[in-house]
């Protein structure tokens, strides 16, 4: 059964970019990131990706390069005109506009017994984790102070969430944070 | 010589009180925090300990079960009336009037070789922190999102601080994050 893993890196004081929209200092080793255990392990399970038109549109039409040569699934208002291409035909894109759950079960299907993993932006994963979509929610830490910048946890009038710790690990200047969900 | 470590539990999405100023859901099991291993490092290596106004309001005059046993400087605008008593004379009340410079100066000459431990609230912490005044912080995250309450790092106008994670430790429900602060 696939699982909704929701996550992002963030900075320790709670921001997804900096003041100026830049994530430079929260990937700082992009290299390092490439190469770490966490990412192959992601890679390795996800079935499916989902995200928003936003982050979308910062793969800037080629996804050539992309870590997840998978199917995505891009939550927006309105379909692209042009849509980007990944590597080969495994990587292929569709444009949900009928909210977050339908492109979660869209997802779900097409991962089949692998994961559908929810890259971002902050919007989709706090709609995702709302919804009671997510089964776990993996944050990766890096341990800077931005001050300013766009938050993944924006002040919500939900409910308090609790989430089990399931795992914790280190690589250079990141903590990777594992949770479970509870529903 | 002394280093300063400031530190509070978060919640994940950042906040150290929830939306009503409780703090229960932060501290659900207050026996396994007393008991914890890095409770009894803290107070083996506490001198002396700084904290604001607020924080020592929220001790109602009574520290006698107080964990850190040892001279605590307040920085507030004016001194009370009345002061909190502790166990014994080795915890002692200070009221600083003038800054938080000041209050870990004061802090750090009562301390020793030991360390100063600024226990909270928000403001302090960050003061402390923006004045380049801390060398190490000490994040105890907490597995729950709160969605609304007071922000341990709210905005702020200063450049980014970059942090070196030197231990991460878990105990139930909580990780145990440290960092030192780079000046």
């Amino acid at each position: 059964m696939a699982r909704v893993i929701v996550g992002m890196t963030m900075s320790l004081d709670g921001f997804v970019s900096d003041r100026n929209g830049e994530v430079g200092r929260l990937y700082p080793d992009m290299e390092a990131m490439r190469q770490s255990e966490q990412l192959h392990q992601a890679i390795g399970s996800t079935g499916a990706v989902a995200m928003g038109r936003r982050s979308h549109e910062m793969g800037r039409g080629d996804y050539t390069g992309y870590e997840f040569q998978v199917p995505i699934f891009v939550l927006t208002h309105r379909a692209p005109e042009q849509v980007a291409k990944g590597e080969n035909d495994s990587l292929t894109f569709t444009f949900v506009t009928e909210g977050v759950e339908r492109v979660i079960d869209q997802a779900k299907a097409a991962a089949g017994d692998k994961d559908v993993t929810v890259v971002g932006g902050a919007s989709v994963i706090h709609q995702c984790i709302e919804a009671g979509l997510a089964d776990e929610l993996h944050i990766d830490l890096r341990s800077v102070l931005l001050g300013e910048g766009l938050r993944l946890f924006d002040r919500s009038d939900a409910p308090p969430i609790e989430l089990e710790p399931f795992g914790v690990s280190e690589s250079p200047g990141v903590t990777h944070l594992r949770y479970r969900v509870r529903k």
